[in-house]
């Protein structure tokens, strides 16, 4: 019973008024990025997941997905129709290289598309999604040879890929895995072990799976350093390109999940598989970190896709739902109650959620931009500078958008009270849905943690230091302005309490380093409002110069400048009480011992 | 595979040594509460729960209810073996009086043990927690030919009770209620109308249920004012005490939900079922909140036993799981990795979770006190302060309680990394049954306006200046304590901000209605971080002293002050951003039409 309406003209919004795509016309990768085609991807894209994958996503979550005794694995029903018209409308290939098959749209587009994908079905979204990350590897490190064999049936969809990472005793520490590549004398290498929570791991979708697979060769070192990636596919693939002989890789069960039940969580077992080296041995490292990355923007989508759905329904349900009176007085006497909208605390909640998502939503599209720019730029100073932007928010994307998913679903689903708890009316599946993406690719603490032991410290805090300049400058700017000065002040506070807690970390990270470790979340926190923040100032100055144009839809403007103040007098404060918590630093955190932690 | 410990150190630390049952001995009501017998509720009750109950909270959730074609439930497999136990043993009779077959415990006490009851298995918790209910209402109001034909075996446990006040057009807004109940001419009335959500409405453990029922007699108002109160056996009772004819009541159907699937939760049909009114006719919203009253305290209850048993087995598994090093170097360097307790953001999640869970516990003892004292009390002004007291925190103690149960459930399982999200593990079961908690018996933001619409301005303010003084008198002692002057003044602090937001609303609420609804929910949440500061600073006092005294358990202790004062750092400090939002009134809350909410 939950809708779905793609936010085309919020998109739109970003990328023509607030990005201004127009702007980056003459780069090359923007070659394929016109007014006409991004129309089509939004408006046909957005028809597509709607129509087609969105009357899945509730029964796909009811039926789940189905093991059969000889390890094959079936995807809900529907599943496999849809994803034959989604391969057949090439909607997987926007982004990828036209040499193999791709649209060659720039990065800003397919995030927006993939947002929608999410929104309409994340289980369904997620084949496709793990496909992009394994030709993500194959393309930055593979051969010529492997990207021709297995890269050109991945874009057009008519492949599936996977990543092998996890093992049941490793997770995050991926020095301890245990599974092993022994060199054949063909050049080739078998494959054996177990590799556990691999999404669409196996599926009737595709004809053929292609698995990236990290593990150890004979003598390498018992540590990360030792890792080295390969490519395993489902079927081998003939010269001709045709499938060959089955490969000793098979599902040996499916995972019962909280949510995303239309994915497929397999454990995958290899038993002597047939797997080829992918880049240099030892350097599996490397090359997974290039599927991660892409990864976790994606899962920061996914965030962002569960909030939109989630507040769209909630939305309409506060609207329709007639209950109590407003506190100023009835609001429509002649009906029996008014809708739940007249109810202060409903439009916390609704205010929120858009705040949240409409921030997180330009901050996605800044993010894919980014990834765009530090390829296509054209000058270095400009590559390297969306390069080090993207790096370092990549973390705060994935942790800080996928915790504004879950909080967004949480309380979309609060706006409907009871009915929220019942299945039927869909807002409990998107709490359980958008719940795992706080915890793959890298859990949110993970993600904080690669924030502050990694990101801001690279290449001397350039990176920190360019955002500090990026926000400094437009806060500085936007002061000049009668109708943008206040925001601006509060973003300047909050910047001053992330710049404050940034010293904090850098003077004391090296005295203990276990003051970084328990600063992280809530620097990941604080740095993510600061980028919230930066987003609602751009899009208010947009909004508010479009106004005085005599803009058409105004009511749309003016909803942004609502919001902006929302933001800014809601969520922006936060700031102050992330900075204190950072830094307290680590003394309270770490002064127990184990066996204190027990009140029973 | 969760495990399950009751917490019965913690518990007698608060009962014993924080609030100091002894020094309630010699009133009458506590006359029941020798040490002894508080021991037996705590050890044996904590053995029963874990041995009988805990062993059935998983595979509970996994078959769920059934509903049969002619209307009959059954409940998961054990469960009513479990419950003849529960009967036999007479745990549900802690606290109901003596005349009815109860144990006359104070409310304190049965609080802790209903603590445990939750912690091992919610859903089963909650049959004879809606029974309890049940019989508040009928005691409080009922004549005493109904007290005495149903309580008893209510009080046993041999009938269950329920509330049915929900209808499908009717949740928060009860004066929407279309159930009718027409007078007979036997003095009984004929009740008719459909109910929703009712939980545990029908089921196979007890041989009759005793439904306590919301309704409208001919020409009522069509408000709240036209609500009465009707007690509606499941089967008839005969004047002897044994069952007579079914009634017209019956299940229509069960909800599928997305957690506590072992409580069926149902569509009760009324077809003219006879029915006995309760108290006075058109009184019923009166009757009705003795049983909510009772019934949020045992809510919030649900927040503090999920998150206990949800941080005990985060403590665990982050003792076991074995991932990655400890950020100051290899802390066990002979295994190939560290345990998760050397991370800083693993510690900061179970340090929150801790100074959460205990910090809730000793605020829901304490609420069980105010309810013993408000009846108990040696005189009328101690008697209306506990009163007052309880009156003004209940609505934290659901709202924030709940949240906290929410917040610590999902942190307990992003412990868990990837197993967090799979069934066989167990937490994502507390997590999916920790969030009904924040919604029914009113949601959290019903909660909120109730603190911030109704208890705040009763009696001209009494019950929160009672509140204040309370926590400013405690804080000027201990800041003449060396070991406790820094947390009194961070919740001194805190407490100048809960006052600062009180003064705000009470300014600004008359101009404005608005501003009171929009600053509720973070009103709700400063005045229980507030509240539970004032706990830590007892339990920090407590600990303090007894370590002076060369206390046996001084590991435990100085568990507690360091817990107090990771609270002090990292909790209270949250209290300013509250207090922003709050002072931010309605303005941008308010401001959208709703249309301009769609941002498709």
């Amino acid at each position: 019973m939950p809708q779905y309406t793609p936010p085309v003209r919020d998109t739109r919004f970003i990328l023509d008024r607030v990005i201004g795509l127009d702007r980056y016309a003459e780069l090359s990768g923007f070659a394929n990025a016109s007014p006409d085609m991004v129309s089509a991807v939004l408006d046909e894209g957005g028809k597509f997941v709607a129509e087609v994958l969105f009357p899945l996503n509730q029964s796909g979550d009811q039926e789940g997905c189905t093991r059969h005794d000889d390890g094959s694995v079936t995807t809900p029903e529907g599943f496999k129709e849809a994803y034959r018209q989604f391969v057949e409308s090439g909607w997987g290939t926007l982004s990828a290289p036209a040499e193999f098959g791709g649209q060659e749209m720039p990065h800003v587009v397919s995030t927006a598309f993939q947002e929608y994908m999410i929104s309409a079905n994340m289980a369904f979204a997620m084949y496709p999604g793990l496909t992009h990350g394994a030709i993500a590897a194959l393309l930055a490190k593979g051969s010529q040879e492997q990207k021709e064999k297995y890269v050109p049936k991945m874009v057009s969809g008519e492949w599936g890929g996977t990543m092998n990472l996890t093992e049941p005793q490793c997770g995050t520490d991926l020095g301890l895995i245990k599974t092993k590549a022994e060199p054949q004398a063909d050049g080739s290498y078998s494959i054996s072990g177990t590799k556990i929570f691999i999404s669409s791991g196996e599926h009737d979708l595709t004809d053929n799976i292609i698995h990236l697979v990290l593990a150890k060769t004979p003598g390498a070192p018992d540590s990360t350093k030792g890792i080295s990636l390969f490519v395993v596919p489902k079927f081998l693939v003939n010269d001709d390109g045709s499938l060959g002989e089955r490969n000793a890789v098979s599902c040996g069960s499916i995972e019962h999940k909280m949510g995303i039940h239309a994915n497929s969580t397999c454990v995958l077992n290899y038993d002597g598989a047939k797997g080829w080296l992918v880049g240099e041995e030892m350097k599996g490292l490397a090359a997974m970190f290039i599927m991660m990355n892409a990864a976790r923007l994606g899962v920061g989508l996914q965030g962002l896709g569960i909030a939109e759905v989630a507040y769209q329904n909630a939305v309409v349900y506060a609207a329709d739902r007639r209950q109590g009176r407003a506190l100023t007085g009835p609001k429509e006497p002649e009906e029996k109650a008014d809708p739940l909208f007249v109810h202060p605390d409903v439009r916390r909640m609704l205010m929120e959620a858009k705040a949240l998502t409409e921030g997180l939503r330009a901050l996605c599209l800044w993010g894919g931009l980014q990834v765009d720019l530090a390829q296509e730029a054209q000058d270095e100073e400009a590559r390297q500078l969306a390069d080090d932007l993207v790096g370092l928010l990549t973390p705060v994307i994935k942790g800080y958008g996928t915790d504004i998913g879950y909080k967004v679903a949480t309380d979309a689903q609060q706006v409907y009270g009871g009915h929220g708890y019942i299945a039927e009316w869909g807002m409990e599946q998107y709490v359980r849905d958008a719940r795992i993406a706080m915890i793959y690719e890298g859990t949110n603490g993970v993600q904080a943690m690669d924030l502050v032991g990694r990101k801001l410290a690279q290449n001397g805090g350039r990176a920190v230091q360019a955002f500090f300049k990026v926000v400094t400058d437009e806060v500085a700017a936007a002061k000049e302005m009668a109708e943008l000065k206040d925001f601006a002040e509060r973003l300047e506070k909050a910047l001053g309490d992330l710049q404050g807690a940034t010293m904090w970390l850098a003077s004391n990270g090296f005295q203990n380093p276990n003051h970084v470790g328990a600063g992280a979340y809530p620097y990941m926190n604080l740095m993510g409002t600061v980028a919230l923040g930066l987003m609602w100032l751009r899009m208010a100055k947009a909004a508010t110069e479009q106004l005085s144009q005599g803009a058409e839809d105004a009511k749309f403007l003016e909803a942004k400048q609502i919001t902006a103040r929302f933001f800014a007098e809601r969520i922006l404060p936060q700031s102050e009480g992330l900075r204190r918590q950072v830094e307290s630093g680590s003394d309270a955190v770490m002064a127990l011992d184990a066996e204190m932690f027990a009140a029973a």
